[in-house]
């Protein structure tokens, strides 16, 4: 089977099918999209690579949705409506099931997000799947990394660390190792991450900053303290710690939550004034965002063990050293 | 190095340097561009991977040229004006030197087109070059594969062939050798090649279809036949020789015309009462833009020897075979 045949026979979608937003969609030299008049166009790019972001082993359905995932969750990170995405798909070989189920986890999670595969490029090669996203945001409402203020709160989404468990897992570095049906629900966390892509819509005009956590909460939320010129207290009792999570011994947790990553929930800042409405979203989304620790006018991330809200003084509060640090991918593996 | 450093260091522009469209640029989840009202975005992604487009011994300051210049040629064949790009890198290492080289082609070029480098991802991995370009076009100016009409002249830009011609020269398949300059000269046309961005725009209005030429002159013309529906005939005596393809066999000369591929000239339609403003813009470019064929009713590509616009029952006119194809990665290489 040739190129041309391959992107239309598994990634074009016909009448009926899926968003069709495009102006001119696949097949032409380029695909035109017409952004909505008074909004601004936010773009990011990711690219997997097997052996490095995935297992060779992996679903086929479920890299597909992963893939577009990893993506959504940054326009998610800005507080983006998505808008449509380009695929660029460097094969081995054309391996039709291959193709048939990657396509289909691909593309439920672009309907579901409305978000319409406007172009693509497919190469031979060893196996890597690159996409670049467009979504649109209300000029000058684009949530940044820069935008956090001495205190704000810090929130984070979710239940984080389970895919870092499940990696560790697969790693066979787990003693005691994980039950079996621990191991298929924090797998699914790894391989069916879920972009939070309402909740960052939700958050604009209520976060000062927001960024996804795809490297590890630490490192991440270390861009934006760096970004917005700000350091951070984190009170580590109040972490969200997952079912699943809680049958681990605690260093692993916090191993896990801390500089776990590839969960993509989102962690954000956001004045103490709109604790009601981060609330609000929590039962409207009927997702979990957790207060966790608070932005500080000194640089430097502070850990500490006690309650949240006991800041000032508080002999309860006791140090916690800093041993996470950030994944980095020509550091060495997660 | 890691990731961010490496990125920050090799691609950040300072002020100052390089044009700054971006609302919001590199180093948040996404970068944010703001669209000119009334303009639609025309978008395209192009990876190019070692051994399969280009050769391990490529100067990496060509390399990065041609990485950009390979997609700025989807928005010329679209009529679009470069704003905005992404890039995503897979290096086997840190190589300091290749990315200093890299990085001064691609942003050069990028320089040259007012095309600004918004967003990138790196990852360790076999090399590839990943670029999602986008551009502007005004509201429903397009230039599509889908808009040739019977009656319509078929141009081409430049000196098409030349690509190819050092390809095969690398291969050692050319018999005799080439001229050590020719080989330069025609390899500056396969490692340097120049999108025609600037006569993209100006068909805007002018040509009816376009198309780069990125996989062979007869395969892309195809596709402007089959997303057109109608047909063609080609003279093959009107076809443009490059000084350096003069000195080749005959049959060599139509191989790298014809099927070559890799030039990223246009091929374009326009009806015969546009020619005085092909020409004007021919004038004003300083580019050679030769009339080659014309578009049919009757479907499949027909090429003949003789004289343009003898058409009609001109006993001069000869048929000759088809023997090219197109280029198709999975096929087997050009």
């Amino acid at each position: 089977m040739g190129e041309f045949d391959l992107i239309e026979r598994y990634f074009w979608r016909r009448a009926g099918e899926g968003p069709h937003r495009a102006v001119i969609g696949n097949g032409d030299d380029c695909a035109v999209i017409a952004p909505t008049p008074g909004m601004q166009l936010a773009v990011s790019t990711d690219t997997l690579v097997e052996g490095r972001h995935f297992l060779s082993t992996v679903n086929p359905a479920r890299l597909g949705h992963k893939a577009l995932a990893v993506n959504l969750s940054d326009l998610a990170a800005c507080g983006a409506r998505p808008l449509a995405f380009t695929l660029a798909l460097t094969l081995p070989r054309v391996d039709q099931d291959w193709l048939s189920d990657f396509s289909q986890g691909l593309l439920a999670l672009a309907d579901e997000h409305d978000c319409e595969l406007i172009g693509g490029d497919t190469t031979a090669g060893p196996l890597a799947i690159g996409i670049t996203v467009m979504g649109e945001v209300p000029a000058g409402h684009a949530l940044l990394r820069s935008g956090a203020q001495a205190g704000d709160d810090i929130w984070v989404s979710g239940w984080p660390g389970e895919a870092r468990l499940a990696l560790e897992a697969f790693r066979g570095t787990l003693h005691p190792g994980l039950m079996p049906h621990t191991f298929d629900a924090v797998r699914m966390a790894m391989e069916l991450p879920t972009p939070r892509v309402t909740l960052g819509q939700g958050l604009r005009g209520v976060a000062t900053s927001a960024i996804d956590v795809s490297d590890g909460l630490l490192g991440d939320l270390g861009h934006i303290l760096r970004r917005s010129r700000v350091g951070a207290s984190l009170i580590l009792d109040a972490l969200p710690i997952s079912a699943h999570l809680q049958e681990r011994p605690s260093a692993e947790q916090l191993d896990c939550i801390l500089a776990g990553g590839d969960d993509y929930e989102l962690v954000f800042t956001s004045p103490p004034n709109q604790r009601e409405a981060v609330r609000a979203l929590e039962q409207q989304l009927g997702l979990l965002l957790t207060r966790i620790g608070r932005i500080e006018a000194e640089p430097g991330l502070r850990l500490w063990r006690g309650e949240l809200d006991q800041w000032e003084g508080d002999p309860a509060l006791k140090p916690v050293d800093n041993r996470w640090t950030s994944f980095d991918h020509f550091k060495g593996t997660p």
